[in-house]
């Protein structure tokens, strides 16, 4: 016989309530858990119980050497339900997995065949495979969901609407086409929303809630976080930063306009004005201080700060992040941002420009991160076998 | 004896209820109220006795022509509590009184001394002034509220951070201020964001929840409007729309920065490029066919419509709507500013572009409907004396 709806509904959100509280104060004791929620230590001891079953939790050998009665702390398990999160970049796939702290237990990234994928499913069967090899590293693990980060716009549904630098690619359902690759539940999202979610769980941002990431590769995007959760604006697809225009009278776009930021500061139109072929060549240039090289990245950042000038005066963040292939050229780029944002204050408080730690790794793990947040979230359904996540 | 506290939340909760449900659908009898509410005839009938006591709502006459027993039909009082919206722009002041249904019963516009105020007292004894003068017209109204609109950044607590258009107003509480003046509580807010409200509430947007409403006049300022909520971004004065840079090498804005689309597009920058002295004069000459006219006009549709995309990119919004300054101009602004959209669009839908039928009087309308916004969301707090609004 079941508990009633109303006893259930409460049971459940307490295990999702004591759950986060052994993930923010890991390694700890039952009891400081029941202060911590505020449950009764026999309620936490049979929730602790049932998620210990369920193998979202795991104890700790007790510390013999504190005096009194040894109690087994308590911390999330770091052998149960896993994560995969796989990224799709024009040039080259990811894929990672996070077990529930959130740690990394398996990384790999692959180029792409070409200056891009010869085909979709030459794209798609080369992160599957990525997938099937992390996945087999961490042989202990169970994959209870997964999240493909795409460099397009994603619908709801987890179709590609537009990916103007994966030609061929938009219609796709990416989300279908890598579960029946890989025998898992695969849902797609946007590779800057789920790099500037990665940032917020992962990075070093000591806190900061609200920002704009800005996770340019080949593209330029950028993810917004607002009172820490993403924001999606009117239609779910806000902060596509790379058609903001910089330069009326620029160079043509693949979105059919003129002058866009990413024909500016995207990694082609980067690599194309200093002359140079990779981004290894373009670092190496611009340390020896090569004219062109630095000019390219003055001129990209200036660009940069012309867009983030747009976007801090219509969103007011406080924050802005340069992720990916911009966090690997801040030493360049962050000067002319800020100068930018200096000089159009209009007195006020210029928002902090931060160089993010994760780089070009923040969307592949935004993307297992909101696999693991799920589970975080409401572990009830996950033991229950509804498992979601983004 | 008062009631305890859970019934008084109910019944207070269920007073706004059967407030909003005679406002959608007045003129409505009390049997339909309790169809509509979900409530009991006699719980209606409660309630609706305390919300005709407190004056918020009236009964009319019944229909004596209808058989059986008549009904006296409810709808919100038109002779209760009103609300006072006021506006402070750069070039003229504005005080208009609504009552709980929305509609205007008086107002009124007069001229700033000069092309602006003289000082700020100038302007705050001005829009006393005209408030006294609409609170007069309507003297059997009972103002419970007020808000000012003004040309400038304020705060949460209602001081003016920054108004790059008003020299000498930044520090200013206009609130207090104005209530001193009036003897009335007044709150103040951005123009720009009570303008799309105003929309909202009152323009013919035909339930469009999700839209950027451009202010232009002097300045040029937006307000963003996202699940029928106003946006505030993450310190809460998204929107500076007139601060995107359209122009890099354009000219220098009191902001600090060169190339501000309200170097463009704002009224001085437009009547500047097309030679006149008034938006009379410009429309005339438009009206003319005369080319330097026309030239500025494209010109400023052009700044507009990059400043759009780049809004649009950034916040997916479906619809903008073209309010104040560029509602009157809009003949002529509306194709540059398709034409910049449809170029950008990436072969997805182009987002509409609607001129404002309320024009330069959304912000005070916007100021004045968000006072009764509040009654009707908590009748029972006004009734208690703790009406608040914005």
């Amino acid at each position: 016989m079941s508990a009633p709806a109303g006893a259930r509904t409460v049971r459940r959100h307490n295990l999702g309530l004591v759950l986060r509280r052994v993930a923010a104060a890991e390694p700890v004791a039952r009891a400081r858990v029941a202060e911590l929620s505020g449950l009764t230590r026999g309620t936490v001891s049979s929730l602790v119980d049932e998620l210990l079953a369920g193998h979202l939790l795991e104890e700790l050998e007790a510390d013999r050497g504190v005096p009194g009665r040894p109690a087994n702390p308590l911390r999330l398990s770091r052998s149960g339900p896993a994560a995969l999160g796989v990224e799709l970049n024009v040039d080259r796939a990811r894929a990672c997995v996070l077990d529930l702290s959130g740690a990394v237990r398996a990384l790999r990234t692959a180029p792409s065949d070409g200056s891009a994928w010869s085909s979709p499913a030459a794209g798609l069967d080369a992160v599957a495979e990525l997938a099937r090899q992390v996945l087999a590293e961490t042989g202990g693990l169970r994959a209870v969901g997964a999240v493909a980060a795409v460099a397009g716009v994603v619908d709801r549904s987890g179709v590609l609407q537009q990916a103007p630098n994966l030609p061929g690619w938009a219609g796709l359902d990416v989300g279908a086409e890598l579960t029946a690759r890989l025998g898992l539940d695969v849902r797609a999202g946007n590779e800057a929303d789920l790099g500037a979610l990665g940032e917020l769980w992962f990075g070093g941002l000591d806190g900061v809630q609200d920002f704009l990431h800005v996770s340019g590769e080949i593209g330029v995007g950028a993810g917004i976080v607002l009172g820490g959760t993403l924001f999606g604006g009117g239609g779910g697809r806000a902060g596509e930063l790379g058609h903001v225009v910089v330069d009326p009278g620029g160079a043509l776009c693949r979105c059919g306009g003129r002058g866009c930021l990413e024909q500016v500061a995207g990694q082609r139109a980067l690599l194309g004005a200093a002359g140079v072929r990779t981004v290894d060549a373009l670092e190496a240039a611009a340390d020896r201080g090569e004219p062109r090289a630095l000019e390219a990245l003055a001129v990209a950042g200036r660009a940069l700060g012309i867009a983030v000038v747009g976007a801090v005066n219509l969103l007011d963040v406080p924050a802005v992040v340069l992720g990916g292939l911009h966090a690997r050229l801040g030493r360049w780029l962050v000067p002319p941002i800020v100068a930018q944002l200096a000089a159009r204050s209009r007195g006020g408080a210029c928002p902090a420009v931060i160089v993010s730690t994760l780089g070009s790794g923040a969307a592949v793990r935004g993307a297992a991160g909101s696999v693991v947040r799920a589970v975080l979230d409401d572990p009830g359904a996950h033991l229950a076998g509804r498992a979601g996540a983004v």
